[in-house]
This record gives structure tokens, C-alpha cells and sequence, in this order.
């Protein structure tokens, strides 16, 4: 069987306008070869004829190979094993005769119900037809994990190669424009929050960021050792580029995909993935349910550049027809080494759903919202036990440590609404994850927290600083929040607003919503619109947090924008298709796009050219450009205040 | 001439779903109605058959008489003058012939001008073809504005309608609920900023909140009399239904709208304007430029339910060929004349724009980016003298206090990119705010403050604080600010973000953005999803602020979802259209909407029923609703947790 001729969708594979791809090599690891997209400018042609070189602009990319016009490969084949040597290098992994996939990995009870299988169902169920690796497992009696691996002082490959991504090749612009940027230079920025503002929110004074001037290997290494960071990397998804979630790093982002009963198709979940891997999703969760899960899966993560995340609690209760009670823990333990084997990154994993918090769930406005929650409060109350995830804690990062899958902890009773936000069985869970994280990391296992969900502005402060303080400054992973629930339809917005703040105050990655959260599933425009929020969010987060380098895609845009170099603006914005066509449908006239003016004031007003008269106003009066330089521009225009405001008074 | 069949548009006179107009009585002024929009909605049947009726929700609504189905007039009549007689009752104006309409008001040069305008251009000159009245203005010695009112003590038929609808219904609740609403209610709500929590920003310490539980017409007054607050009310605009702008209110939202040199007309004005305020614009402001400015405006305002807000200068450099340095004291003179007569509420002028200033912005990054800046900024220079709306700031004041016409002092050099946020030449323009609001005040004017523009997040308390502190605590109205300048096509969310936080700080209006911001000029659909996104942002800083009652259509909309209410949901929704277009896109049958699941989880599992269990196993163990509340859950819930948390380390 092969694909759908639709399959194969040119879009997600066309690269985004003016951009190639660029590799920067590793030192340490001189095989570590660092994907970046670099967006060609246009030169600034001043009134007098002046010509200004505008050098191209370098920004993270999470396309992969797809990405890249000289990649031919499709996803029928998947994508190369980028990490495969390095994970075999290290000595410490055996290829061994993983489980055999069972129809009801696929949601059929028996071969006999997969054949008996509504035709519909059956057609969906295209098997990967790509290369099949036996697994790898851990070999040497120790955790496979980055975690242990930074623990024993070793830089590994995805280290050196997160540590360049990260710095978004900051090294070369500092050597352009200095190591310490003067205001008229691109790399000026806004310095982060300061110890001695007024403005600095008291989560960032208890705990302080510490962000370097330059991500260093090393670093990377000392992060992850120390738990404050994770790299998801399942040594079974070698497919994968490394990548780092942790708050002293650039805020990342996560877009949920799968089918479900109802709706959608393998074909439209590959699809998804790498659309939204396309627009800047760091990590991709495949939230399938019903059937075709593994199918699915696979060919997901054959074709992923991206981390994948999954909730296997989901396809344990596929495998059970959906009722809850009938789960057990060897059912579970079995889906866990099916998704390990097959390549999952990170795992959540709804452990803190004690029965003791169940109880205060029920005069919630909306009681359990978290389908993993729901799921393991259902099995509590039936079997009126401990929830089986908790108690065979031990035991799951055994299993997740032999893989290097990361831990993130569910958060299954997260509020479903503001009148539930900060709750007891909330913040009782949250407390519950801590003590999870610490014994994960006992067991070598990386960990991150799952939070929430639907949060008034002023109450989402306190969910980052008890997350810092209860579970030992682990990265924190929060869905939105929401920050008011009368905007269904809206609610990339509603959430948009809180995940930006979040990540202001420490939160690690954000977890998308979609314009058609509450309302249905997103098709490939609401996953644009999901990740296009949710990368404008982390960015204003990264800002905010004065990441090195953040703002120099914004000066450069500005840049761009104040010089009219119409194109320039679009191409290096987050979505230069939107861009353009908003533009042309004002003035589709390609004239236009060279034009110095815009729709807005027309062509008889315009600013820059008032700047200009501005400038030479400034030169006359004796404030040179250079002259400010050196006297200080900051001391000139106090004087020019001073003595205004006296003049003033006298008025 | 009469308007142009596609001129009325059913779109914007349609009622939103299950919605009625109702009009609460004033009691101080009996003839005062205060509109509200009633929201109706389905019983809840629970599975043992039991049947709970949901009151019908009230909300806060802009449309005026178009959003009543039971008013039959068109844009050709405009809108009845709900304000004529309390404004005459007040015995302090008198009608007067006013100053001629010339050409020149509609931009060109001459009568001769206007024949020999292009066919384009005339066929867009309709004049508004309904009543015409002769003007008022104040007649007894004194202003004639809501702050003169006020600080003589006297409660205007306007400050009532607003306390009536501050309150949005609110009394009525609380009879039905209690006036301390328990955790149960619908009417449960998380208190706003609190003095001893960590997580409550600086700029809300030294600046607290005084909101009431209640707002009262007499607290309105006094907002009004301290300048806090305004009532934006021109006495020639006796159609609009009073509102209030301020700190301690409802946190509101403006909508731009104006046609421009190069696109638009008449009617897609109009119909942008009855377009923003279904939608809850709470003010509009005309940007227009170009040709027909002032029967574009005579169409707005004779049909506009909401303060309508211009910037004059953009009509006197119309007037003089869009030359800014041919500019002169007289014709903006005229041209306030020309626009308090019509009925404009509020000006925005760009006074602070002083010469001082100007150098200052020489080596930014993006200059002067404010239209009516720039204007000044040339006529400074050109002429290299103090700006003349700063030298004759008294007379202007004069002007606006016999019409009752509010400031919106511009900001004339807000930053145009993150590069340039919070600058002094930023920072000196609102220090000069402050004194001319005081000045302002000093002849009876209401004032408000306008801020920017581009901010990261980290930033924009600090603008909050200093309008505060060098404004006297005048109303702050800000454009976003935008947090990201990387996202163009998407600055109606990189802005929402910025507007939503800085609302929370204590931002009284905010200035919507719309996706087309810095690309063209906006459609319906952009005017539609700015107002929406803004509409999210302030509902999301009332909340944030602890407004009474604010969480109350939270809630509600929560009940509905839990329960799957669809149609509920979509109707209590700030655009049900979108919803119930959202859900059906998944699940098109109506049977979906009735039905007690969605298509995220599928028939088979569903969080109610498990809440449902949750809620009989608490019974079980001895919590039930009315023990809890006798007991205290609390208190319960931290026995359980201290148990617990004991059961768990001898695990």
C-alpha cells in the first residue's frame, strides 16, 4: 500500500520566501551540522542614492528536512537518521527484537475485528512502508538518558548542537556589530528584568534567571544536570534534531495533532505535523484516539524533525474499548514499551492524580476537564485504589530511563475554567508532581511539569512561582492558560495572552491552543493560526526575559518597515504569506511594494521622510550622530529637558 | 442623493442569537433607559431527568437602537437624539447658526474644485440627507461638561446611565444569589489584586484600585470630578448613549474606522462603525483623510450609538493640500469649530509634541511614527517654533468646554518599534502631558491621556506607573502595545497581549489593532476581529482587576459547556457565529448540538459523566454540598492533604 496522491501536500515542503537553509558545524562533535533559516534582505537605498547592505537575517527553524528545496526524500520514506551515529557511538545501546505490533496496538480487539472493521476505518490503516529499525535499548546498566549523561560531565552531540541553535548565530553578529551593542546598532536591546526594577515580578526575584550572554555547550551540559532543563530525545527517533525546553533557553512551543473517533486521517495527521513543524512548532504531540493509533504514530515519527509527545494513557484505554475501570498496569506497561521502541520523545503521564484530591473536584464549576485525569479518576473511584501511574512510579522510569523518553507529568486535574483556576485539588496535584519529578530524577529520568488551563491574569504568576518552588525548578510545560472563557472561537487569543506572560515569568514551553479549542478539531488553517500565537507569545516572552539576541529580528524588521522595504517586512515576519496578502489587497499594485508609502496615510505624508528632515534638524543643532556618540545622547536631551521644563514653568 | 442600496447592510442590524434588548429605569432621572442585551438560555437536564432553568445573562452592549429589533429606522434618518433634553433641561447652551460647511471642510480647495473633482471622488460626496440641527454651545459663562457638573455636586441623567450600566445588571443577581456569593454560585468570583500578595504588580500598590461592590451614580460623580474618569459627550452629539472611560470602570475599547487618500467611502464607514459597536467597540474613532472628510463624519455621527473620537489635524492638513508647514493657528481653529459643532466627542491633539522633543528622536529606531506627530513635528521645524497647539493650549481648551468636547492628548512620539519603547523623547511627551492635563482641568475640560504603541511586556508597567504619576491619574487609552514586531499580519494578537496586561495595570480604554495594522487598511472581517481580540483583552483585565461581576458571564458560559450546552456556549460566547460555525465544522448534524459529547473525546468518554461520579463518591465519603459548606471544604480539603501527604512519605 502506498499514499494518497494527496498526500504528499506541496505546501508544507515549499520553502518560505527569500530563505535557504544553512547548516553551522560543532567543534567538539564536527559532525553536528545545525539547521538555521536565513532570510536574504534587500538593500536600503537612501533619497540621496546612498546604498546600504542589509545583511541576511538567521532565525531558528523547525522544518527540518523538509524544509530544505535540496532534501528530495517523501514521507513514505521518512526522514534520515540525523542522530543514529551518536546514539550508537556512545557505546551504551543494543538493537534487540522489539514486541510485536498487535492489532489491537491499532484498536482492534482481535486480527478478526481488525478485519471486520468498518471499510472506512480500514482504508485509513496504511501501514508505514519505510524503512523498519529493530529497537534499541539501554545496554550498560545505566540510564540512556541526557540526564545521565550530563550528570557524568559528558557533552553530548545534542548538546553542542542545541548550544549552537540556541544562540541563533549570535557569535557572528557580535563580531559585526560588537560585543556590546551601541543603540544604533541591530543587536540593541532592551536588557531583561532587572533585580533593581520596580517592574520585575517577584517570581523572577525569587527565582532569578540565568541566562548567559552566550549559550555555552557546557552550559547546555550544567542545565540539564541540574534538571532546570530537558532534551527530549528517545534514542529510537534518531529522525530527530535536537532541541532544549527549559526556562534559561528560548521559550518553546507545542502543537497538538492526532485523529479521533470522529474525524481526521493519517494522512492529515502527518500533514498536520509537518505544517505546523513549518511554522515554528518545536515539539509536535500526537494525541490520537481510536483506532489506527500506532499506524499513526509511525508514520509521524519516521517524518518528524521534531520531539513527539504522546499521552499513552490514551491508547492503553483504546485497547480496553474505552472503559476506563478495565485498565491495568501491565496493560499500560505494555503500551509504554510499544511507544518506547517505536520512538515517542516524552510521555504524559498523569501520576499526581491521587485519590485524595478527587474528592475536591467535586463542587468544581467544571469538575476534571484533563481526559488523562478523567481517565485515572474514573479507575480510582472504580476500584476505589491508588491511582496505578503513582504507584508504579518506580517502575515506569525504569522503563522511560532505558529509552531516554522524558517525563511530562501530567497535570489531569487542571482547572477547565477560571472559576477553577488555583484550586486545591490544582495546586494539591501540582505538589504531587514534585515529589514525582525528584524520584524521576533519582532514576536518572528527565523530567518536565504539565500546567495549566484556564487562569485569570493576575492568578498565573502564582502558578509559575509554586512550580519553581515545589518541584525543584523543573521546566514547566503550561496549556495557554486561558485567560477568560467567554471567547470560543477565539481561544488561540484568549490563551495567547497568558502563555505570553507565563513564559515572561519562567514558563519553559507553551502548549498551543487552536481557534477551535472547545469547539471541534483544528484543521490545517486553526494549526497555522495555533502556532503562529503561540510563536508571537514566546517571543514576546523571550523578550521580555532579555534572551540574547531576541530582539534583532524585531530591530531588523523595523528596520525594513521604517525604510518602506515592503518585502523585506513580509519575509521576515512569522508568516510572510499573510503578510503580503493583506498588504496587496489595499494596494495590489506591485509598484506598491517599492513605493514610499503605505495605504495608510497615502502618498502625499510620510514618515520617514519627516525623520529624515528630523535628522539634519538634529545635525544642525549641533547633535550629530556621532557627536551624541561621545558626549551621550541620554545627557544632551536631559539638559534640552531641564532647561524646557524651567523655560516652561516661566510660561 | 440618497444612499446607496448596498448602504444598509442586514448584517449589522441583526441580532445577535437568543438575544433581546432590555432598558433598565433610571431613578434619580426617570426618563433615563438603559440598554442591556439579554442572553437567553436552555434549562439544564440532568440524567435522572431533573430540570434546573438558567437565567437569561445580561450584557454590556454597544449596538445602540440598531441592535433592537424593534427600532425600524435607517442610516438615511440617523439615530433619535436620546440626550436632546437633558442636555437642554440643563438651561446652560443655546442653538446658534453655526459656521458655514465649505468645500474646503470636504477637502477641496474650492467650489470650483469640488466640480472639477474626479467622477470618483464626487460620486463618494453624498451628503447625509436626514436632520440637520442647528448647533449648541454653552451659553451661561460656564463649561458645559460632565467635570464642571460634577464638581459642582450635581449627578447628570448621563452619570446615572452609566452607574445603571457599570453594574450590568448586578443588583438583580445579587438578591438571587446573596450578596456574598458562595463558591456554588454563578455569581463566585476571584477577588481582584490583593495588597498582601507578591504576585500584585507595583504600579497597583502605589496606584490601588478603588473599585466599588456596587458603582453608584454618586461614586460616577466623584470619578468625574477628580478627573479620573471621563464621560466623553459633545452637546451636539445627543444620539450617542453615555459611557464612562476610567480606571475604576469596565475597562473600554476603541475601534478606528476612516476612509483614506487612497481607499474606501462613505458607506463602508458607516457600515464599519455599526459593524465595530455590535460587535463592542465602545468608541470609534474617524481617522478619515482625503476627500469628503466632513459628510463622511456627518454620516458617522448622526447614525453612531458611541463617543465618536477624531484627530483635527489629519482634516486641517487636508485643508491645506496635505502641506503640514503651511499649517496655521487659524485653521485648526476653525476646523475644532467645524467638528465641535458637528458633535465629535473627544480630540485627539498632539500638543506635547514640543521642539525640545524632537532631536531626540533623531537616532531612533523608527523615527516619528504617529501621523498627527509627524505633522507637528514638520511644522516645528519648518518654522523652527514651539508647536502651536502647545502655545495656544488655553484657547483650545475654551473651545472644547463649550461643547463638551474631552481630550485625548496625543502621543505624538510614541515608539514605533521595541527599539524605541520607553525613550525619553516617549517619556518627556507624557511628562508634558501632565501639565496640560492639569491645565486642561483648570478650564473645566475632561482629559485623557494617549500611550502607546510598541512595548515588550517587561516595559509596560513602567508606562502605566509614570501616566499615573505625571498625569494626576488622568485616564490612560493606549494603542496595544504591540509586544512583538515581528508579526505582521497578526498585530491585532501581538498587541492584545500588551493591552490585555496593561488594562490589568489600570489602562482605562484601549485602541484596538487589527491584523492589517502596518499592511493596508482594514476590512469588515479586520474591524471584526480587532474588536473581538480587544473585547477579550479588556474582559480579561476586568477579571484580573476583580471588577464585581465580571466573572459572572465566565461562569455562566463554563455551566453551559460542562453541561454541553452547545448553543448556549456559542450564544454567551462574544461571537456566536463563529462558534457554532467552529462546532459544525466537525460535527455539522444538529444532533452534535444536543448531544453529550464533542469531537475531541467522541461518544464513548465524556468528563461530565465522570464529574458525575466524582460528585456521588464525595457524597459517599461524607462531603456533600451542604456539609462542605457547613464544614468548610477548605478545611477538608487540608485535612486530606496533610493526611495524605503523611500516607505518602512511609510509602
Amino acid at each position: 500500500m502506498i499514499a494518497k496522491p494527496e498526500f504528499i501536500e506541496p505546501h508544507s515542503s515549499t520553502p518560505l520566501p527569500k530563505s535557504t537553509k544553512v547548516y553551522l558545524p560543532g567543534t567538539i562533535h564536527p559532525d553536528v551540522r545545525v539547521p538555521m533559516r536565513e532570510i536574504e534582505l534587500h538593500p536600503t537605498q537612501s533619497r540621496d542614492g546612498r546604498i546600504e547592505v542589509n545583511e541576511p537575517v538567521r532565525v531558528y527553524d523547525c522544518s527540518g528536512a523538509w524544509g530544505d528545496p535540496t532534501f528530495h526524500g517523501d514521507v513514505t520514506q521518512g526522514l534520515p537518521a540525523l542522530r543514529r551515529d551518536w546514539i550508537l557511538r556512545r557505546g551504551d545501546v543494543a538493537e534487540y527484537d522489539g514486541r510485536p505490533v498487535t492489532p489491537m496496538d491499532n484498536g482492534y480487539l482481535s486480527a478478526q475485528h481488525a478485519q471486520y472493521a468498518s471499510q472506512a476505518e480500514r482504508n485509513r490503516l496504511i501501514e508505514f512502508p519505510g524503512l523498519r529499525r529493530r529497537p534499541l535499548r539501554a545496554s550498560a546498566g545505566h540510564p540512556v538518558t541526557q540526564l545521565w549523561y550530563a550528570r557524568q560531565g559528558i557533552i553530548t552531540p545534542e548538546m553542542e548542537f542545541i548550544a549552537i541553535r540556541e544562540n541563533q548565530g549570535l557569535d557572528a553578529l557580535r563580531e559585526k556589530f560588537g560585543p556590546k551593542a551601541s543603540r544604533d546598532s541591530l543587536l540593541q536591546q532592551h536588557a531583561g528584568p532587572s533585580p533593581d526594577s520596580p517592574y520585575t515580578p517577584s517570581v523572577l526575584r525569587r527565582f532569578p534567571q540565568r541566562i548567559p550572554q552566550y549559550i555555552t555547550p557546557e552550559f547546555v551540559r550544567d542545565e540539564i544536570a541540574a534538571g532546570r532543563a530537558i532534551i527530549p530525545a528517545n534514542i529510537n527517533h534518531p529522525e530527530s534534531e535536537p532541541m532544549i525546553i527549559g526556562r534559561n533557553f528560548l521559550v518553546k512551543i507545542n502543537a497538538n495533532i492526532g485523529n479521533s473517533a470522529v474525524a481526521s486521517s493519517i494522512d492529515e495527521e502527518v500533514e498536520k505535523m509537518r505544517w505546523a513543524t513549518k511554522w515554528g512548532a518545536d515539539t509536535v504531540m500526537d494525541l490520537s484516539t481510536g483506532k489506527n493509533i500506532h499506524a499513526t504514530r509511525e508514520w509521524i515519527l519516521r517524518n518528524s524533525p521534531v520531539p513527539i509527545g504522546t499521552v499513552p494513557i490514551y491508547q492503553a484505554l483504546e485497547k480496553v474499548g474505552g472503559r476506563a475501570e478495565e485498565l491495568t498496569w501491565e496493560l499500560f506497561r505494555d503500551t509504554l514499551l510499544e511507544q518506547c521502541e517505536q520512538g515517542v520523545d516524552y510521555f504524559t503521564i498523569h501520576a499526581g492524580v491521587l485519590l485524595r484530591f478527587i474528592p475536591m473536584t467535586a463542587r468544581r464549576r467544571t469538575g476534571i476537564v484533563s481526559r488523562g485525569g478523567s481517565i485515572m479518576a474514573k479507575w480510582c473511584l472504580a476500584h476505589h485504589r491508588e491511582n496505578f501511574l503513582h504507584t508504579h512510579w518506580d517502575e515506569i522510569c525504569d522503563i522511560m530511563a532505558a529509552y531516554d523518553v522524558s517525563f511530562s507529568i501530567g497535570d489531569g486535574l487542571r482547572p477547565g475554567s477560571l472559576a477553577d483556576a488555583n484550586d486545591e485539588a490544582q495546586f494539591g496535584e501540582l505538589k504531587a508532581q514534585g515529589d514525582l519529578t525528584r524520584r524521576a530524577w533519582d532514576r536518572g529520568v528527565q523530567v518536565m511539569n504539565e500546567g495549566p488551563g484556564h487562569v485569570p491574569m493576575h492568578l498565573i504568576e502564582e502558578n509559575m512561582a509554586k512550580q519553581l518552588e515545589w518541584c525543584g525548578e523543573a521546566p514547566f510545560y503550561t496549556l495557554g492558560p486561558l485567560t477568560t472563557d467567554i471567547a470560543p472561537g477565539y481561544d488561540h487569543i484568549t490563551s495567547g495572552i497568558g502563555a505570553a506572560m507565563i513564559g515572561w515569568y519562567g514558563c519553559a514551553m507553551l502548549c498551543y491552543v487552536t481557534p477551535k479549542e472547545h469547539l471541534g478539531l483544528p484543521n490545517k488553517k486553526d494549526v497555522k493560526d495555533g502556532v503562529i500565537t503561540y510563536k508571537i507569545a514566546a517571543h514576546a516572552a523571550d523578550l521580555a526575559k532579555g534572551h540574547p539576541g531576541a530582539q534583532y529580528r524585531d530591530n531588523a524588521l523595523s528596520k525594513a518597515r521604517f525604510e518602506f522595504r515592503w518585502e523585506d517586512q513580509f519575509n521576515l515576519g512569522l508568516d510572510p504569506e499573510t503578510a503580503r496578502e493583506f498588504h496587496d489587497e489595499t494596494l495590489p499594485q506591485d509598484g506598491a511594494k517599492t513605493a514610499h508609502f503605505c495605504s495608510m496615510c497615502g502618498p502625499h505624508f510620510c514618515s520617514m521622510k519627516i525623520t529624515e528632515d528630523v535628522r539634519k534638524f538634529a545635525e544642525e543643532q549641533g547633535v550629530s550622530a556621532e557627536e551624541a556618540l561621545k558626549r551621550g545622547m541620554d545627557e544632551k536631551s536631559r539638559e534640552f529637558v531641564t532647561q524646557g521644563a524651567e523655560i516652561y514653568t516661566k510660561e
